[in-house]
């Protein structure tokens, strides 16, 4: 097989499938969406038995039990992809919405249309899961999709792939509308990025690495999503039970994700106060502590001094960076400067410090008195997430539905001309 | 000088002075806006005299009227720059502007706050009025910017950039808040369009060859504007004096814009009825008119037979393409694959097929019964525009203040943390 040409095959089919979607109703849609979770509960069995031949294959290639874990299907995982479709076909449609309509001096009225995108492109690595996730949401939002995920997990997004085209027939969808790319050469990755008339967006899910390179390579714009260095900024005005409570949470709730707490920068006035009580709680689950002077001052030497690129560092582990900051102002500069505009959060009771917290952090998402283990798709309402933007246009933080789509303008005349 | 070094300090600056600008309240950045109109009238025969500087060199290097025409400043255009900002100053602030706020299950509040993009890169041809547009553009969205225009208005920018920062400096904001860079050597492009930490996007305003390569070189993104193929739809239901009236203003009111229309559609039920007044009309402008076979037949040999390039070609001049089409379905399937998805319209009255048209056409801009001319900045009530863009993601059409902002997510809690 020719990839350069198979991939135009794929793009053109894309495009042509997009007006289809584009256009059609939202209980089709729904339908669709309804038929893809039935089909994949009734073949639950075949999905587990395709998900054993990558495992196998991914086992014996030796790769690591975390890719393991990320590949393997269990059947409360294929119940979760059923029920992550239902869920995606109950959200309101936002194809087609209409606002901010206005009669211009002219006598036109003015508004926006919510559109689809057309082809969002999505790339991803050997995690099943996200086959079915993508598939429902660009279906949702009225866009077409060709989905390329890891070469590790073929057999089971082939075997998903199966039961979303079942969904699609019986809605009377085209089947193109969700194409799952059928071959493992990674050059097909290299079509799909440069494909500027067939693709409008690109979403790569996955490591920092992958990301970057499809970034670096891409001629289509991507929504990419890279490092998710979170802070939380305990102020001397804030509830200590909150700080605690938060503290503890936006670190130790789960180490891996994006939204996960990397540094906790606290006031001066504060400082010996809650990090004592803090550092017991941390330590207690097993958390390395790493210091600026001042927090090693009131901590100890158990606590590593930080260097200057921990403050840079998005640890995914058991890690802390503390820095005991003099006011507001430093804290603000220190996540501008070294965090990731991802998510942020102060703790204070003060209503102007909390003002200035949220206007001056400049982060996808900016909190006061919350975890920052809240910036998802899911707390926020949009049911499943294409991914969390870390890019200022365009969108930014979790992108669900509305992340999909675009907003054209409307004009309504009566015979209006330009004088 | 070091291109390279040069454009790494002007990033620098302009990434630092992004956060004050990002903070400055509305009456300090109207203040600025107002000062530097204040500055360019007073110092009109300043920018007239560089102003002529430019225009001598541009004769005498031989360049075309055209160009000498962009590049040319009067005392009208001095004080249409200053009305300009003007303008800008009364345009209502979007920074910090927050909605959609709702309670989650969780006991957050979760909302919207609109914010600047960051750092604008502009890069435009020798017109010196964009300079001013730009500045005030991106001042009031709370950007700082880099301008970067055609070297052979260097003496004119540099002037109207001292007026620009003589406004910065009288309501107290950092002079590189505006930028205007200040060597002629081609490097600087390549150097500002990939520099991803200091850039947060480019808006290229020119030719489509400029825009074509800044696009295929840029590793920020860019909000781009290419081709302005637009339609009129004349359906067998139009009432015959709107739809004389948009067709011809939409040709005829001026021929360069990229809002021109630039073919005509007419339902086979409509044609023999519409298309001789109208080419009629056409003619006596000095329109010249293709089409196709059966347009041939109704208006005869004196309408060149189009060629399949014809449905492509924005032509900016007085020719016009014209296509008998079947029904709606056709004239949607033309427009969407001949087109360039920037502004359409249909000329109905019929309720279902305007309603159809709205949402199966396309593009930035859909139009019932109005004419395409009207898809601009200042009809939509944008203020001044930084551009139209033909993207798909981020902003559509025209692109004012709001487009040159985003929105970061905003959560309001009591001590909430994740369960």
């Amino acid at each position: 097989m020719n990839v350069k040409d198979y991939m135009q095959r794929v793009g053109q089919a894309a495009r042509k499938a997009s007006r289809a979607i584009a256009k059609a109703d939202t209980r089709q849609k729904n339908q669709a969406l309804n038929a893809m979770a039935d089909a994949i509960l009734r073949d639950s069995a075949k999905l587990l038995a395709a998900n054993q031949q990558d495992l196998d294959a991914a086992r014996a290639a030796g790769l690591d039990a975390a890719f393991i874990d990320r590949l393997a299907l269990s059947e409360a995982t294929v119940a979760g992809m059923a029920e992550g479709l239902r869920q995606i076909a109950s959200l309101p449609d936002p194809v087609g919405e209409m606002d901010d309509f206005c009669y211009r001096p002219s006598g036109i009225q003015l508004g926006k249309m919510r559109v689809p995108l057309g082809v969002v492109g999505i790339i991803y690595e050997a995690r099943p899961n996200v086959t079915a996730d993508a598939a429902g949401l660009c279906l949702k939002s009225g866009n077409a999709t060709i989905l390329r995920g890891g070469s590790e997990a073929f057999h089971s997004n082939q075997a998903i792939a199966a039961c979303v085209h079942e969904g699609l027939r019986l809605a009377g969808l085209p089947a193109e509308v969700v194409q799952v790319v059928e071959t493992t050469d990674r050059a097909a990755v290299g079509e799909l990025i440069t494909m500027q008339e067939f693709v409008d967006v690109i979403v790569p899910r996955g490591g920092k690495s992958l990301i970057a390179r499809i970034s670096a390579e891409a001629r289509v714009p991507v929504i990419k999503h890279l490092d998710g260095n979170c802070h939380v900024y305990i102020d001397d005005t804030a509830n200590p039970e909150k700080a605690f409570n938060i503290a503890i949470n936006a670190k130790t709730q789960r180490y891996a994700p994006c939204n996960t707490m990397e540094t906790l920068l606290v006031h001066t006035a504060f400082a010996e106060f809650i990090l004592p009580r803090l550092a017991e709680a941390y330590w207690e689950k097993g958390v390395e502590l790493r210091g600026c002077e001042r927090t090693r001052a009131i901590l100890g030497d158990k606590v590593v001094a930080a260097t200057e690129e921990d403050w840079f560092t998005e640890y995914s582990a058991p890690i802390l960076a503390i820095k005991v900051v003099k006011d507001l102002d430093e804290a603000i500069e220190h996540i501008n400067h070294y965090g990731s505009h991802h998510t942020d959060a102060i703790i204070s009771e003060d209503y102007g410090r909390a003002r200035r917290f949220l206007r001056e952090v400049d982060s996808s998402s900016v909190m006061v008195n919350a975890s920052t283990r809240f910036a998802d798709g899911f707390e926020y309402g949009l049911g499943a997430e294409i991914g969390i933007s870390t890019d200022k246009i365009h969108a930014r933080g979790p992108v669900g539905l509305e992340g999909l789509t675009s907003q054209k303008w409307i004009v309504l005349g009566d015979g209006q001309v330009r004088g």
